[in-house]
């Protein structure tokens, strides 16, 4: 795995999480799809204690991930661009138009590859000089699931790539006397169980909120594995405790860090 | 390059072209920037000349990408939405609503990647909860320029990606009388030789166009090394052309293949 | 009020609830807005009862509009595009995709329709030429509450054409056991009691929802007449019955019509 | 036309050019349209010379409107958003994100009222429950042309009211040598003859390049009457000479005023 170290160096960023384990021939099913997966076991060596103990004390600054959160975690390929963007939506002293319209081009990254996440079959189409040309058509039977409220502001993002998509909503918020979630409100397409889901939710903090709204999923006859959780940034925790959860589905985001920038909802809607 | 074959063959892509050559220690100035450089040299050998036979004879599928680009025509990361766009924009039987709608979608992601070429800096910022964040910083000073009239397709992209950037435009045609490339219309950025410059043409066929187009650019102070060219699909011998003329200028595109879809401009606005 | 007639006549449209009732001097408050008010009272004996008894048998056509709505109820100026637009998301034959076209593009009118209503000051401002521009400016201090679900739908049309407002949000359902109206979730602005409020909610039918809304606003300190409710489409029972609760808040619609095309929300997000 | 004037009163519109002229019986043809028409004879007889003498002396403020423009200039119904959008364009001070922004808004309301003028038919729908619906629907076979450059600032806000309408464009260039206006560029639809035309082109001030524009659409078989200028902004010289020559296309603007901002294109597109 030197050429994965090498790939990390190169990219100057701090934040060793985002390694890029590279497609190999085994991983068959994820093979074409271009993201990183997130550190598991053997990557997470490589990376001394002493580094990590330096770096937790500065901050959030090249935080160390030696989580281990297997091949269904996966991570927008980073790049500059990517960066600016996480790191004005989590600059406090972003405006709030700035951060809206940030929020939303990092949103419809997430969502393209999102989609890239769905089964599609090769096909051949004819060009107008009538050439034969080798392509990919992807398969119909999507639709959206925002889990509110932040959920919805990766609405639109979603409706910009896939023209009338259908966007199904729940909420969950705690019971007032139990405490515990529950479920207060929840939309979907009538043949949800029959769709591949594209689950919305920026900010995976304790994962909770989100663990929830896939067991609504689950009881309106979804099965886990068709489920693909879009979300712009998660704590190693948040992700972690998805993934024991519901082994099967596939979590999207841009950034595993144990500060997750909780004011998004708030700030998006710019509501308390 | 072991490596580089299997992820060619793990992408189930038949366009050999799309190889991604990994960032290497010693390509520094780019090595951050996630994209594919076109095969160069050595790559190309992989291909048996009667692949290539075969696949020329049998139309556009599977043509193999002996050319030498060099390391400044950069490639999209190739994903299967990706491919999707490409294939249903190559579609003859795709209807002009369609073709807008993933037109736009692949323009976006271009300019994304073109943003994502621009000079940076390291910065620290402050979140709400008074952690540090280091993250990155784009430098001011960029502006668009489109190249009519299909060049103008992309300006909106450019627009939803950076809020307010300003857009120049340049007119060539050939010369009624003497059949050469004249430019008949340019409007700039007052400054533009003190920006980087986002160059917009979606097809390059010959190149030409894009040759003359920098050669006004350079006559109005602009170094060529501050020139990005945003296309979506590329001959080997446009790209090859403008390499040529200017080594200097960075060319990004989703493909590089011998039949362009030249129809683009026609099929976009929806006019002769 | 003979113009009133010609101007009905004219337009060749067949619902006459469609009447502008012209702005008169003693009208001050809201003369300058060019809204039609919903006929009240002297318009209606224009319309024989043989007409009346013909159209209400006949379906939807020409149905009379002989309800008192007060001068706060007010209609969008009617056009034919504006026509259009209502016919397209009244059938039943219309795709998904041009649904949520047309929807998006009446919402946007409303919505500019609805800012138009909102506090401005007189202002002069210098052209770049230095010539005095008299000028309006609007005051600031508003922000939108959007009514779960299909108030959702107009949260873009708002947001198209204020960028960065605020946006607050209320869920109202029957409680499972006592079948009355509920507030199952309600987040708005900090300070909105301090606001001009433009709460969405595009069809009118029993009025119900939208009455438990103001009442949630009411609670969270904010007075009725700082309210704007923005619809698409009302019942006159519906209008009356929000009217009557609260004579002070605004109503801005399009069509008053016993029918309201109920499946609005289900249609534009697809779901049940 | 006491009313006439109760209108104009009303308004608190210090611009009295912006009169309502009401749709009468024997204006048939374009008598369901709502739209102001520019005082013409009758109307401007209700400003007093001195009125007229004051206001010309204290700059743009309340400039009266004597032209006599005749039928088929026609302005937006005014109302205080639309007011405030204009203020925002001519004033010098408005940063360039916020110009853009408002510049869209009052586009899009343009090319609605535009797209307002053009033929429909009656026609019946059915409801989802079942009812009648008496609405219309407006015929195919229209398309834009931008004029550049600053037309084309008006090209997206058709595309958000027109999804995947054609767009032709022409450049119109004075002649270095002879200084007369030639066209440099012209691309339509291949049946343009067949078509009714939304020529955009936001300022009016001679009104030359409108009137050459014109000239080449009829060399390509159009009749003057099927094009309709959008515009924003009009001096009463431009909409007159632009009538003048073609008495029979339809002009829509939002405000006729001696003094044009004519920086509009600049400014939109941040160049010279």
């Amino acid at each position: 795995m030197e050429l994965a170290l090498d790939i990390k160096t190169s990219t100057g960023n701090k934040m060793p999480c985002h390694n890029q384990q590279l497609s190999s021939p085994t991983q068959e099913e994820h093979a074409v799809k271009q993201v990183r997966f997130v550190n598991s076991g053997s990557g997470g060596g490589t990376i001394s204690s002493a580094e990590v103990k330096e770096t937790q004390e500065s901050g959030l600054v090249g935080a160390p991930c030696p989580w281990q959160l297997g091949p269904r975690v996966k991570l927008l390929p980073l790049n500059d661009q990517i960066r600016e963007l996480q790191t004005i939506i989590r600059d406090k002293a972003t405006s709030r138009g700035d951060f809206v319209f940030c929020a939303d081009r990092l949103i419809r990254l997430v969502v393209e590859e999102g989609l890239n996440q769905l089964p599609f079959t090769e096909c051949t189409v004819t060009t107008p000089t009538g050439h034969k040309y080798d392509g990919v058509k992807f398969e119909k039977g999507n639709c959206g699931v925002s889990i509110m409220r932040s959920g919805e502001a990766m609405e639109q993002g979603l409706r910009d790539c896939c023209r009338s998509i259908r966007i199904g909503k729940i909420l969950i918020q705690s019971d007032e006397e139990t405490q515990k979630a529950k479920v207060y409100y929840a939309k979907f397409p009538p043949d949800i169980y029959r769709r591949k889901v594209l689950l919305m939710y920026p900010i995976l903090s304790t994962g909770n909120t989100v663990i929830e709204a896939v067991r609504v999923l689950i009881e309106h006859g979804l099965q886990p594995k068709h489920i693909i959780l879009l979300s712009l940034f998660s704590t190693p925790h948040g992700a972690q405790s998805i993934v024991q959860e519901f082994p099967d589905i596939t979590i999207l985001t841009t950034e595993v860090h144990p500060v997750a920038p909780t004011h998004f909802g708030q700030k998006y809607f710019g509501t308390d």
